[in-house]
């Protein structure tokens, strides 16, 4: 069940971030007022300008900074998207940090007032080794969590917290599970900028044979979705996904055709043994529960990132 | 393998606790220097007096406190045994702000040097709707984690996080996940203190049946515990117990053969059904791993548990 008629105030951490900005977008098309939070507020501005959006600085791994911010607020709705995400971050210690700036930004939001937390969390929190994963769509609340790295698992630390906490504190709570987003500003090392970088620069990209499939989705639709999950009163954990698998090799061959400068040299990179062929999201909380559809289809998404990519570098 | 021949600094917190101060007599029995840091040192001192027990004021819900005392000690291995415990505390929101001064806790013992972390942990951190369980002994690696409290929840995000954080910072890290301690000042509300308590009055304690199985240990023992594995190399979950199932209603019968005023009213109270019928712990990683093999009998237990109470009220 959603909620979506009222105008609410939502304050966002992590708003310039490549899916806070177009969580903080989609809000304001959708009249609510966002205080969006990041550490260099005057060049996010820049990023979008809104009348709608109030960007504010704030360091979350400062106390005073987060004091300060909440307390200035009417924010009843947090959507906590920042986290330590600079190259390396899966395995960087950086993670406990952020878990306990999370649980203070949490503990003082609630203390001022907050009435509803919503925050992003990794599909790397469920368990990769089960079976079952390969064989159907992950269901947030079938499935096991078993973390391997110190991101996921001070993600789902996180989580696990908020979700015992969050019923006797008064708070709503609802974290979206992030599977493959994609998009402009997305962080250069990974996949689609990657082959799509190597293309424009007319260097042969290096990938794996590309077997297995992944739940690929527009970081637009990522933010609008975050933007539905925050403004409904859904609680628990909701996969941020499309729910469509999509073999690593399509989504790279999609780049190439907007991009076809060189070949591609498929296995020229070993695949991770490791992780799972498949990851694909279950998705009818989103769809149902939400009431959100992802709008943009793959083809449209790589032929936009492209773009992004040739304009911007 | 355990490392017992070295004699160390140790810091502990929580040290004037229910099983802290027993955990600062074993390691202060054992030739070990101790830190022991309690929010009150001078009433703690009284507790434990020993010429190798260095008390000090510690308020861990201070940044500032812990900075301090961190950076004062050349202690390497860190025993975190402080919680809010007050009644209540399983469904306390102070959980969450715990789990946040416990991971500050760890970030600054590494700051300061430390190498390695012990932390108590709870067997509510297990799935206790797992029908495993009532079938055979909890095994720490076999056994699912599912929280179903705040404290339990909080607990076990404390331990996921630090698991993983703890290879790449360097750190060494085990937690004891604490079956059922009983003895001297315990808290009045649990079920010891409480049956001993109201025979020693004259008056009749209301029970229920009693007829579940819980796992059962000295707190002399559990303390005697973390000190063997705090002094060990062992990593990762250790179930701190006895390892034998006891039915409930046996320990009250035992403690009524050290006090028999009254009858006991036997099924007065309703059993809870949604706890399990069984909580008995594996402790083959206890025994085997870190060598460690608890000493008192359920009976003598009992009885010096009794004997405090006629003391001390």
């Amino acid at each position: 069940m959603t909620v979506q008629g009222s105008r609410q105030t939502l304050l966002v951490t992590g708003a310039s971030g490549f899916i806070g900005r177009h969580v903080v977008a989609a809000l304001a098309a959708r009249g609510h007022k966002v205080i969006a939070l990041c550490r260099h507020a005057k060049s996010a501005g820049r990023a979008v300008a809104d009348a709608r959006i109030d960007w504010r600085s704030c360091d979350l791994l400062r106390p005073d900074d987060v004091e300060r911010v909440v307390k200035e607020t009417e924010a009843r709705t947090l959507i906590h998207l920042a986290w330590d995400v600079k190259p390396g971050y899966w395995h960087s210690d950086a993670n406990l940090e952020w878990l306990e700036a999370s649980l203070r930004l949490v503990r003082a939001f609630r203390a001022a007032g907050g009435r509803r937390v919503v925050s992003a969390g990794t599909c790397a929190e469920y368990d990769w080794t089960d079976p079952d994963i390969v064989l159907k769509p992950i269901a947030e609340r079938r499935a096991r969590f078993a973390p391997l790295t110190p991101y996921a698992a001070s993600k789902r630390a996180f989580h696990m917290a908020l979700e015992r906490y969050a019923p006797i504190a008064g708070l709503s709570a609802a974290w979206g599970l992030v599977f493959f987003p994609y998009g402009e500003a997305e962080r250069p090392e990974r996949l689609v900028p990657q082959v799509t970088r190597a293309l424009l620069a007319g260097r042969r990209p290096e990938t794996t044979e590309g077997r297995q499939i992944r739940d690929f989705l527009d970081v637009r639709d990522a933010g609008a979705a975050f933007a539905a999950l925050a403004t409904s009163d859904v609680e628990g954990p909701v996969n941020i996904a499309s729910g469509e698998g999509v073999a690593v090799r399509r989504v790279i061959e999609l780049i190439r055709a907007a991009a076809p400068s060189a070949e591609i040299a498929f296995g020229a990179l070993p695949a991770r043994p490791r992780d799972p062929h498949r990851l694909v999201a279950d998705v009818r909380r989103l769809t149902e529960e939400v009431g959100f559809r992802s709008r943009i289809p793959l083809e449209d998404g790589i032929r936009d990132a492209v773009a992004w990519w040739r304009a911007h570098g």
